[in-house]
């Protein structure tokens, strides 16, 4: 027998190009002679529709793609993801359901069983046995993060996903761990917004041992006959920084792909975050699509405009170059009936960054670029940047991404030649918005700041947990503080690429809280 | 019998002040010989942790706090709410409780079962039966919205809760609908972060009819004696615009009190939004708290300085005048090797926006003073308000409430005097980025906006359903259309106070989307 895993990019909602792909899928495989062919989890409608799913048009042009996509499937049987309606409640509730078609006929359905709490707003769970027999095979299916159900005449399991990517984050196969048969593991591929499916899809043969795998971030296809014998792969080493390069690339693509727009805008700073967002906006969009503007304040230092300029140069990409000194003067002077001479302050600094913010916002309203936000994870997570400035953005592209990973994503994006000019690299980090300063000045520094952070965070680990993890106790609190402190500024934020175990929105702190 | 129900305002964390008020309505109330003291849903830790319930020392605190009411509880009984430890299970999670103290001691715990989605990220189900005898009494307690217990042999219920106020909403006490016997049910009140509890805790006799009702929004406190007879209450006609405005009040003052803020920067327009805000924040936190800008440009009619002038002078606020006009010509002196001789655009309007929202900013990092957001639901819906400019803020006041509100509030404040000019609420709406400007000139009429828009939104209303109750065709497209484009404004406001039954927070519209 022989089994097609398909791993492709929908988009939510877009009905008839989803099943114009699937279909296109589907004749592939079946002159190949697939005997089934698998589609992942939500193929149908996209991932993740949230509240879409309330409404009523929206399963039923669902529900009608899906008799589409069963009408090309003559003379094979499909296995493909999308929600259905769970017809004995009386209220309208859904499953996340596995579909099988046979010769043009939708003939069962297996609902996913272990729900996330997002998806336990819109379906139910089932408790139905999810097996079913085909060509002397027993067949398991299940859905997502779902075991196979225990049987012990099972011959193969079918798994149906939509796995995000997350950085660092190994990959066990512990769902899988007690099946002693085949396992194919179907994913999705594409951003989403935020969310950026991985695909990597991949089959265990039936000592667990990984024997296809499917690449990340690209369609792909591939048949798998259960005769056949095919050899483990071996353990590869997989470059990390690569693959998160790669999965901010296809975050950045989709997000315009799929929003319908082409152009880009952002401000170089001659610094290390705009550079490696432009770097990978180049690589993503094209340069030709790209405009940026350089920024430059009285407190800029010289090579912070000859860095902006020569990565400008080095991606080919039109620039200009708008001092913001004039407006910063004006507005102070306008404001000093209020100010007075009081000593510069933290207002004077914002000041400077929203200047770039309302420029940046001007280019984009005038020539329908779309503006890039460049802060970081780190920033992000301390609140060392300015509200309505520096984080100003339709979307951003790192703003998942610890500081130190973005050092490694400039040296990735310089593995073959310098795009990014080595001194972007070097120099130590700086806002420029005073004299002389530096990032340290306020911060611990990142490789320190980004291990704390990186326990806290993703680990959910405690202060007195951290204090055993032998960190400095200053640092430590110092860090928290910050953390604690900047709640209000990350509730503003815009949608950041998630590439973490443990993206922003993913936490739900309170505002208002006096613990 | 006697018992005490107690309406009460915590503060998310704030263990000490939370413990110290809830001893003194122990004291209080054993001093009127209360038989039991029942204080509402989550009242030791105050609502809602969200993530800090993940943290042990926060549950730990929790669970000492409770121990040092139960001390100061001799002498009398205490039913308390207060998220609890659920011991048998392996996975740290918590039941959302009331809890008995008897003379000093808890000795049973009321487990929560209708959990909403968010509970349900934090809390475990129970379906043990919630029913205790006390006193010759046999008692349901139930917690949030679930139903007391059926029990042929129940003689009162006691339901303790957290209910947010929803403007407009109808109390049907359909929950206590299978009561044949008193229902006391305790509610907290206050402020936290966008959603108000409204307090309004009220005693049902065994008919179901109304007998106590504890004023909304207020702290109060109240004996009751099984004993005795009360009067059913006449249905009062409530004014829903009064409590839509003591809402919003509470909603501010708590916002800043439980912050450690104390004073507020909003931009007077002259317009009708920010002469609301103004009032409502005045009324909250004190003229002499609050500082405000008038921010015109050279297409604001002088009429829009005088009324703003006028608005303040009424509230004998501090005001400055800071004319854009020089900041906007030098930002476009210095985008014009960019713009060239391109005509007058959006981005030339969101520019004059984003300057007012850069100078209200500037005002507050040097003044300290909060920015109060002045956008209404009616502009958030359908995008009508320059990100990073008019959506700036800590708190949006209207963020919740619909245009034909505002000018109700308008008039409720202006009930005794005008303060509010008169010429604010009568000349049409303007966001006056450029000479003449109406908002009638891009959206329909706010009457029939805000009917669509209550519609779709909070009674999730279809195009069809709309075309059936007999709106206008392209108006409801053009509505819709507006509405589903602006998702990407939505993601990054500030929290708005939520009066309304469905605020855009509860909404989750994926921002990319083809349907």
């Amino acid at each position: 027998m022989k089994i097609a895993i398909v791993q492709q990019n929908y988009t939510v909602g877009d009905f008839g190009k989803n099943a114009t792909k699937i279909s296109k899928a589907i004749f592939d495989a079946r002159q190949q002679n697939a005997d089934l062919i698998v589609f992942p989890e939500m193929s149908v409608c996209g991932s993740f529709p949230k509240d879409l799913l309330k409404i009523e048009d929206f399963e039923e042009t669902t529900m009608q793609t899906l008799q589409r996509i069963a009408t090309e499937s003559f003379g094979t049987a499909v296995l493909i993801g999308c929600p259905t309606y769970c017809e004995d409640e009386k209220e309208t509730k859904l499953y996340n359901s596995a579909i099988l078609i046979e010769n043009g006929v939708i003939t069962r359905r297996f609902n996913k069983k272990n729900l996330s709490l997002t998806e336990s707003k819109y379906f139910l769970t089932d408790k139905e046995k999810n097996v079913f027999e085909w060509k002397n095979q027993k067949i398991a299916v299940c859905v997502g993060d779902d075991c196979p159900d225990n049987d012990e005449k099972i011959t193969l399991a079918i798994n149906i996903t939509c796995r995000r990517f997350k950085h660092k984050s190994k990959k066990d196969f512990k769902q899988f761990s007690d099946c002693h048969y085949p396992v194919l593991s179907v994913n999705q591929i594409g951003g989403n917004t935020d969310c950026i499916y991985e695909g990597n899809s991949f089959i265990l043969n039936s000592e667990g041992k990984l024997i296809v795998n499917l690449p990340y971030f690209k369609e792909d296809f591939f048949i798998f006959d259960t005769e056949k014998d095919y050899e483990p792969i071996d353990n590869q080493d997989v470059d990390t920084t690569a693959l998160l390069h790669d999965a901010l690339i296809l975050g950045i693509q989709d997000y315009f792909q799929k929003n319908g727009f082409k152009t880009a805008t952002l401000g170089l700073s001659g610094g290390i975050d705009s550079a490696v967002v432009v770097a990978l906006a180049a690589e993503a969009l094209g340069s030709e699509n790209i405009r940026v503007l350089l920024l430059p304040s009285e407190y800029s230092t010289s090579h912070s405009i000859t860095d902006a300029e020569g990565l400008a140069q080095n991606l080919s990409i039109q620039y200009d170059i708008v001092p913001i000194k004039d407006i910063y003067n004006t507005a102070l002077k306008s404001l000093s009936p209020l100010f007075g001479d009081m000593p510069f302050s933290v207002a004077e600094e914002n000041l400077q960054a929203r200047i770039r913010g309302l420029l940046l916002m001007a280019v984009s309203n005038k020539f329908g670029n779309i503006l890039l936000n460049t802060s970081n994870k780190s920033e992000v997570a301390v609140g060392y940047g300015t509200l309505y400035g520096d984080t100003n953005g339709s979307i951003s592209v790192l703003g998942d991404v610890y500081k130190t990973d973005v050092f490694n994503l400039a040296r990735y994006i310089n593995r073959d030649h310098e795009i990014i000019p080595i001194n972007t690299i070097i120099k130590p980090p700086s806002a420029e918005l005073h004299p002389g300063q530096q990032d340290s000045d306020s911060l611990p520094d990142y490789d320190t700041l980004d291990k704390i952070l990186f326990e806290y965070i993703e680990n959910e680990k405690d202060e007195n947990a951290l204090l055993q993890m032998g960190f400095d106790k200053s640092i430590i609190e110092k860090t928290l503080r910050l953390v604690k402190r900047c709640e209000f500024k990350r509730v503003q934020l815009c949608p950041a690429l998630a590439v973490s175990i443990k993206p922003f929105y993913e936490r739900e702190i309170p505002l208002i809280s006096k613990f």
